[in-house]
């Protein structure tokens, strides 16, 4: 089969791979219906995260069950699947408390590379989620959204306590940002403040309930924050990038009392905790625990309720996977949707 | 009158100062019936935070009313107060959602100094509330613990949302930390692990609720923590040091989903990004708004439910603050109350 290989910084290859093939009782092997990029993606891409050798890539993926092992009791071949990009068992005390990433059984799909056309699946049962029919294509778009951007997004806003009566702000425009401002608006939040600088991206908050846009970064960003709430500061703060600045961004941006929800996977955060105390913000977030969500934002998605597979602003067959990448690491793209 | 003043560190002298006034129509002046040192005391008595010259010292307070400005409608002379360390309006946005500590018009009573027969309480209103008759002279050291250590305890239990069905575990041994354990009983919780090296602390630390007790500091005792949950960690953690040791040890000794609520005023702690992310713990704390928390607290110390004004060990006329502040500094004392 083909499958994308990172090689180095700034170097994707698709090329031929093994089949998967079952490996233990608990695995499902799936023939994928669409995979993707993610801004998670881009910290090895660019060499902000050690790239060790030749090695798979991808981890959001939606597809058809070809086979499963013989402890696998819920999955069954021929079910349409959307996963999560740790696989977890959904049995334990961690995962039934709802922080399935955080599973001692879990394994990261990642390193198996999704980004490829098919895909060995760990823990089956526990973290796949079958959609209730096959879904008809142009919703593909929105259930591979639903493993792990608007699953993160979901649990940034979660986290952030978005929720009636609620203003919140969400720092980072990329898919997951946006997908934050989905989630918020899905929650009931009263007043959704995107803080982007781009356009298009600016468009797609608004189309997804942000109701102010703030262009400002940093501490003027924070100005802007307090002077739309009254001098307080948001209720709920949606941290959707990952380095010090968008995290004090969010933290200076919340009101005494407030929510900071992060998401954006952490690189270069310190914190000072004096700071952090005189805050007074609640400070929750990390690996977004998708498999939580996954049942309700199917049925949003196959109710057409909600859209989020229109983050997906360049589609590619998986043989381009290399331009994938470099539009979205030039910005030219939020994301890239790849067809195996 | 008679009041201590902080001229360096390890130098505190008791001394006559003028009698306080109504400076302003919000304000009030009572006179002490007990006061005491606090652990942030120590901050600048050892020196690890800056000390400016002579100043007045001491933030806990209770006493009698003896005048109120003009515009002072609720609290009375000759009534019986359990003051709060921040003076703050309890009117404002801030204040009613319960963080009246970060009340954009709060003032600090420590710079005040409530080491003293008498004091000017700020925005009496908001900052006082009046015990429903004159309590005896029994309940005055619980009434006065109510005033920082026991509601900054109250508030780590609540922060690290301490209930039925969740095992609780305190970082710290000092006074805050035995109240935590209080309150955590209190609130309801299953289980509460006290970490505890000192013999007379862990004996008070179970005659206030805990079950278990663990000697073990740093990595060691997040291990044995760990044993105690399965593996998994504790729901609840009370981090009541506010060193960066104690931090860690809070966040690693708590499971992945659970909380921990953060009360030791925070010296040199540094968090990681990534740590903190992967830990997927809340974490939530700060100032303590013991004000929240009054009614509650004083209505449990009146009807004799709980006895909080057990962490006073030492008792010494106001002229002795001297001796108080050093049987702390020594460990000798887990908390001196001075007579004014």
């Amino acid at each position: 089969m083909l499958g994308a290989m990172l090689y180095a910084p700034g170097d994707v290859r698709v090329e031929e791979r093994a089949d998967p093939t079952i490996e233990r009782a608990t695995d499902a092997v799936i023939r994928l219906a669409a995979t993707c990029v993610c801004g998670t993606d881009l910290w090895s891409y660019r060499g902000i995260q050690a790239v060790d050798g030749p090695t798979p890539i991808g981890h959001e993926y939606v597809g058809v069950v070809e086979e499963v092992g013989s402890d696998v009791r819920d999955i069954k071949p021929g079910q349409f699947v959307v996963g999560s990009f740790f696989a977890s068992d959904n049995t334990c005390e961690i995962c039934r408390s709802g922080y399935q990433t955080s599973c001692p059984h879990r394994e990261p799909v990642g390193a198996l590379g999704a980004q490829a056309q098919r895909l060995r699946v760990p823990l089956a049962d526990g973290t796949l989620v079958a959609t209730p029919e096959p879904p008809p294509a142009d919703l593909v778009p929105s259930l591979l959204a639903a493993s792990d951007v608007l699953g993160t997004g979901w649990f940034g806003a979660v986290a952030a306590q978005a929720g009636p009566g609620r203003t919140v702000a969400v720092v980072g425009d990329g898919a997951v940002g946006l997908l934050g401002v989905l989630a918020a608006k899905q929650l009931g939040a009263d007043r959704i403040i995107a803080m982007s600088r781009h356009a298009s991206r600016q468009k797609l908050a608004i189309e997804y309930g942000a109701t102010d846009i703030v262009t400002e970064r940093g501490d003027d960003g924070v100005a802007m924050v307090k002077e739309l709430t009254d001098g307080l500061g948001a209720h709920s703060v949606i941290e959707a990038v990952g380095t010090h600045e968008s995290m004090m961004q969010a933290i200076r941006a919340t009101r005494p009392g407030g929510h900071v929800g992060y998401v954006g996977v952490a690189h270069g955060v310190e914190l000072s905790g004096t700071e952090l105390f005189f805050s007074h913000v609640h400070l929750h977030g990390g690996p977004a625990p998708v498999r939580r969500f996954l049942p309700e934002m199917i049925d949003l998605i196959v109710t057409r309720t909600i859209d989020p597979g229109r983050v997906f602003d360049l589609t590619l067959p998986l043989d381009e996977a290399a331009e994938g990448y470099r539009a979205m690491d030039e910005r030219r793209a939020i994301k890239t949707l790849l067809r195996p």
